[in-house]
């Protein structure tokens, strides 16, 4: 990754990488460049104000956010930041079934929005913001737009597989 | 509206619009030309699908899509448009409190990302849709960090106007 | 499968199967000719249109359509086909519970009708096609009144060992 | 009514009639004849068993069940009757946001299916009785076919309103 | 079990036994003579009837009815028995996290009450049948009295153990 | 009311009376001798103790208890008692939709069971505590079933109505 | 309010006033002195910085804080001050029935903790912050002991009136 | 343990000892004097009332009450102590999803405050209790503000080890 990173995805703790790593995956299919961090909103405030009020002067367009529970993260950075913010709520262990991380990272107030996912659907953060990157990048445009016939060629596939078991 | 536009605000019902009317005065308050229509994925699905497929081909950046209920209009507009798809949630009349229109939005499956504001969070959508072409875009990027500040600035006033009455 | 197919189940994915799998069984049991295929509402759009458009052209009386998560299937189906669609909420990896595919299935606004089963409820479609076609065809009728006599006899006969076992 | 009923509208108490109306005005519609009455579950359960057990036997076709809070009426209905049994989860005055009543109409267990349509839906649960007597009556199949063109004009006309007012 | 029984455990199915059992033990405990049975509201709904207009008449002075999803049985037999209902939601294999059931026994009309105690709480169910016999029963009362004490002497021998480990 | 109470009625606040108010009328529609008294098991713990400890020892056999919110009152009467207690979840005006009341009466742990009705179903409540006297008092127990006998004519006498209107 | 506020109110917005104003109310009841002012976390996440940081500092002992909807007022002031967080979740207008405030100031991750009350619950958030108060201040926690001794004859009051109305 | 308890935890049953030793191991961290037992709203009544009224005249400050299910010992020993009383959830094994004890402790009505952490939330009861006391006692407090700096160290470390592992 010698390029600038053009996405930076941030989760609240490392215990959600294995979530949030469906999100590098596909910026890795579609060749754009990001970095990833851990930022807390709730045990590293001032890191995350520096993160968040810094990310567009280095050149970040867009932002995944992925936290659990009392989901505070992707708000507080789209709070601070003028980038568009993608919040990934994760199922964390003491979750209340996952409403929580859901709701607070959802229901933003009117002025600061966050764009959410599913939960757990970092794979659809990553896709997202290279949908955002393609709304002015006709290359990777082009790359989302074969990426859904590989999609539907896969489901004509295992259609037909079916069809021949029977 | 000259200008080709760059956002296109779509809906299930003109019942929505009432909600729905805020992403457009947001994206009018950010100088963004935007569209506004009326499509329905289940009574002209034809209609949505033509749309969906070409939206972009005519120069549209951003879809702004509004339902209510079982609300599947963002979603199948994502599986047809490679652009960024911003689902609003509108809470109608014989929602069972909004759920419907929340879940059946956001948890969408892997490879088929929409973009989810708050219910009835429409004003949260155009800012969205904004940000979305400032990460392109540096003269809309500095509006909306001039916004940020306007909105802490309403709030020092308040917070000032509390002080004095007591 | 000599014969044209009165029923048509089809799924999102071929992960639904273990579930659609039930509504076939009781199709089997019940002596209706039934097809099995795999049609995505998000990754395979032009497909489910071409079904759903041309179902009711081919012989087929009921459709059942069952899916998970932000689930779409059932509810597009709906609006292309005159036919009775039949909904399965399928209860998937990421669902928040199954909630997400109850209500996106069951909720649809008025004037396109899901007849909604419950959540993984595949054996109640494949019963619930089999009465519709009854409803028709008497004889049918009939195999659904011996299935609950069946039933019947079944909770009586273990009413009677547990009586024993004491 | 001169004709025997095909559909037979039932429904707990008077209180549903509003909702249960639309269900009738549907059927109206589609020239489809049908009778309409008060069953309760739990306030009469022997007019109950002697309706579900005759129903058939008298010519109809199809049963369509309202009832709010725990609803019974849809599941018992449908375990004494062969005919496929449509379910509205009305919202009663003491409902717990109608939760109650579409979890006891939809939740039926394996073997005795209720086809569950949305809250206080009877809107639908009437198109739904026309489309599945349409599964063996091509005329009144053409007619859903015509309905849903005319629901697609209603919303082309909408956004053709909406344009001009611009 | 040579006395006749002063109540009736029944169950929608034998799958719902590991669950009922605990109603039976309590009884037990207790001294007070029951009978156990299958009954399904759905499958059985003649042998219903039968049970529940009956019961009283052969001594029975409580029923508890345990149930999953859909959970018809409780209601249906208070709707026929003058007798007090005691019901158990059952959490069964595809609940929706038990909410089916707890709300389907609970949220009875008014005219017809179920006296619903807590998912899977057949212990409970037996207890609250012991003091509804104990209500006009002094010896049973006196029993309950002393399951009490032996409640409380069993925590704070618990509390001793947890001190002395200190 | 000169005769001594069989039912006591109580609740956590004079707020709840217009709710609790219908336990009182089917208690008098049976000529059942109750009293009423606001005991709030947050407010006046002690006398709360005091009632639920007495309660049995002045010849009530049955105790009907109503709180909303976070609702301790039928739990704590139940552990301090060998009555069978009958719990009426109210909804109050801060509640999150009743569901709070529902949950804090019926979830009782193992031990201490509380005989919980439908939210705001004192009428049920009144019904219930009639029916469990009535499993002693066969006077009683005749009058439940002329009562569910009155229930049915009256619905029978809607039927007719609404027949002929027709 | 000559002296220094020992407890400081704060909420996200002045819409919040009218119900955070009885946090205010409890503690003139107590004689307690206290601040009130308006810091959001969303759109002024620096004055909130400054203001959480600071508290302390300035001899606070205690804050109250309060917000709807995505509300982390209450979480991001617990993660930047040492004292005890108090957070009232507000039911504010587009809230999903306040499950969205209620969950994002619940459910803390370890490590920084708020002391939630009820939905609109700032009477007791007044009362929890005298009681923090009065730990370390035995003039106060009379007064607390007190004000319950008031509630209970209240009641005690009301409980005698209902009675002579009989 | 030779000093006099400054913090009592107390829990409803030893099986919720492994969630309530969280609370103990924080304030082992912080240092701060505590016991620990069994107090049981519904099957030590008694011993609840003498514990609650005692505690603060034997010098404890905060009381910790965790417990499961409908949780009423948190707000019981808050409406008979004058001290804050910090509530936690805890996840039955019976418990719907953790929603009964969540809402029959946070939703305590107006004048009986509970301090209500996360659901299992206990290390963060134990922190509450450790600030609450550090509210009046500077040392804690700058253990507190330590801690917290620790807190973001580890986040920090964990950051840079993710960086040396790309």
């Amino acid at each position: 990754m010698i390029d600038s990173p053009l996405v930076s995805i941030i989760m609240g703790s490392d215990s959600d990488l294995p979530v949030m790593q469906h999100a590098a995956d596909m910026l890795d299919y579609f060749g754009i460049c990001y970095e990833i961090d851990i930022v807390s909103a709730h045990r590293t405030p001032q890191r995350m104000f520096d993160f968040a009020q810094n990310a567009h002067r280095r050149g970040v367009k867009v932002i995944i956010a992925g936290a659990g529970g009392a989901a505070h993260l992707p708000g507080m950075v789209a709070s601070l930041s003028p980038l568009p913010v993608i919040g990934v709520p994760v199922k964390s262990s003491n979750s209340i079934d996952g409403w929580d991380s859901v709701l607070s990272i959802l229901q933003m107030p009117g002025g600061i929005p966050v764009a959410t996912v599913a939960l757990n659907g970092a794979k659809n953060a990553g896709i997202l913001a290279a949908s955002i990157i393609g709304s002015s990048d006709s290359n990777i445009l082009k790359k989302i737009e074969s990426y859904k016939e590989m999609l539907s060629n896969e489901v004509q596939a295992k259609a037909e597989q079916m069809k021949r078991k029977k």
